[in-house]
């Protein structure tokens, strides 16, 4: 592992990151004001709307960790939070999880209307690609990019678990079954921002053992996530969230907290945090990987894992 | 223009690339049976339902004359059809046009439902740019294709058109704006099919003529393909148009006959065929273009307007 760089404070660079992120997706959306107004005002409130934006960051982390190139990475980063906003746009409507709140915000379809927002999420996703495809990094590697998105995008990924998710609501359900929907409906895009990051730099100069480092550790990170929302879910108030909190007790779909209990839960979090960081300890102990990335890469595990428990 | 090629008749090679390319969807769709099986069921019964098979037919013939590799084009036809059918399935939901028949069929959402309707078209454009990405061939040609697809299909595209057709519902509306909304939602995508062809084959080889000529072609039977429809959606009854007919009319949406009136139609109809039969003699006086995919060409045109009057 390379030890040269600065690492720095964590909370400082995801500050930064985080800023840096906004400026870029501002930027390189379609301008507000440009034709058809209505649509592209749409899709940037969706983008724009704040969030965590856990999912650059990650991408990022990953990213550094491979000495990968500012500009694709942006794209990968921006191309990863329009197909996770545009999932929360159609998610939130009222054919599905038909929810008002979100960031603190009206949702996309309260505010613009149904028809607008199946078409913002339509078009996020077009915007998705076109922002990889439009890239002048190395075609081959815009190409496993694309790849790597579309494959964690489609029924294979989000969209199949968000299948699965619809056909668990009103019956029980078991750990194993519960854990596949989730791999697949948030899961997967967040191996993805992992992925995409790090096959965005130098990926083939690391050994398989780190290689698979990154899929473990996203593999667990992507469970952890969940695992933690639905602990949230349960225990802290609609302001806080930003969305309504308690939905999915009401909406009778099964959570880890229903299946395993509030300390079950947690403690299946602190487990998975474990996991994270012992497949984090195979990417440091690879000599091309720097270890500012790593060093991210476990303030990330923390962040999204340790507020639970 | 290369003309030792054995051209055939068009009929016959229609049959035989649209039997093609249902096998090649058939086979490169997800099986149906596979988990989530009703997602992969609606998807499947989205793309696989029939259709006049337009855009796989102007992708094959355009990449016959620049001799496209058979597997990139494959995946250009595949990938096109998926985004035109995730439109339709988008489309048809009550928060748009809602519609119930298509392709003499009960439409998506009515057969599984508008959550499912929403993920099937979905999950449709995730896997159209999958197909791409998942190419062998050059991929900086792979690349050229994405983002031709992704414009396409995105804000300033299909959906961007489609969200200028909701603000054009119940006022009037002039023959250029009417243009403009129809060249973005079902010309962009008209034209990228034939862009895609070409460019999965020899572009580079062609003169700067005949690959304008590929772009006038494209818009102008693009426009006369919906001119077409319209008068269609007049003149001809349910059964034969294998979805609602008169529904225009009775959604209150500006089209070209009531712009032009029926007869002013099939003049503009007659205009836009000659148009584009103009700029395929740019294509066919390439010495690169292979004649046998410039008839194919000529007789798509007069098969998509020919119809009319």
């Amino acid at each position: 592992m390379k030890s040269e760089e600065h690492c720095g404070g964590f909370e400082e660079w995801a500050r930064e990151r985080a800023r840096h992120f906004e400026w870029y997706a501002e930027t390189s959306m379609p301008p507000a004001g440009r034709e058809p107004k209505r649509l592209v005002g749409s899709m940037r409130y969706a983008v724009l709307g704040g969030g965590k934006r856990l999912r650059p960051l990650l991408c990022y982390a990953a990213g550094e960790t491979t000495g990968a190139d500012g500009d694709l990475l942006d794209r990968a980063a921006l191309a990863l939070e329009m197909i996770h906003s545009y999932s929360l746009v159609h998610d939130d409507m009222p054919a599905m999880d038909n929810d008002t709140l979100r960031r603190g915000r009206p949702t996309v379809h309260v505010r613009y209307g149904e028809a607008l927002a199946m078409l913002a999420g339509d078009a996020l996703q077009s915007q998705a690609f076109c922002a990889l495809a439009e890239s002048n990094a190395d075609p081959a590697r815009i190409v496993r990019l694309t790849a790597l998105l579309a494959r964690a995008a489609g029924p294979a990924g989000m969209c199949g678990g968000q299948a699965l998710d619809l056909a668990l609501v009103g019956r029980t359900c078991g750990e194993e079954e519960l854990a596949r929907m989730q791999s697949m409906k948030t899961g997967a895009l967040i191996l993805a921002s992992l992925l995409m990051g790090a096959q965005a730099g130098r990926w083939e100069a690391l050994g398989a053992r780190a290689q698979s480092g990154f899929v473990v550790y996203g593999r667990a990170l992507g469970l952890a996530f969940q695992v933690v929302d639905d602990i949230l879910d349960c225990t802290q108030d609609t302001a806080t969230l930003g969305k309504t909190a308690g939905k999915d007790e009401k909406d009778e779909k099964p959570t880890w907290v229903s299946i395993l209990g509030l300390d079950g839960a947690r403690t299946r979090a602190r487990a998975l945090h474990d996991e994270a960081l012992e497949a984090l300890g195979w990417i440091e102990s690879d000599e091309a990987a720097s270890a500012a990335g790593a060093a991210r890469l476990r303030a990330l595990a923390d962040f999204v894992i340790g507020r639970s428990y």
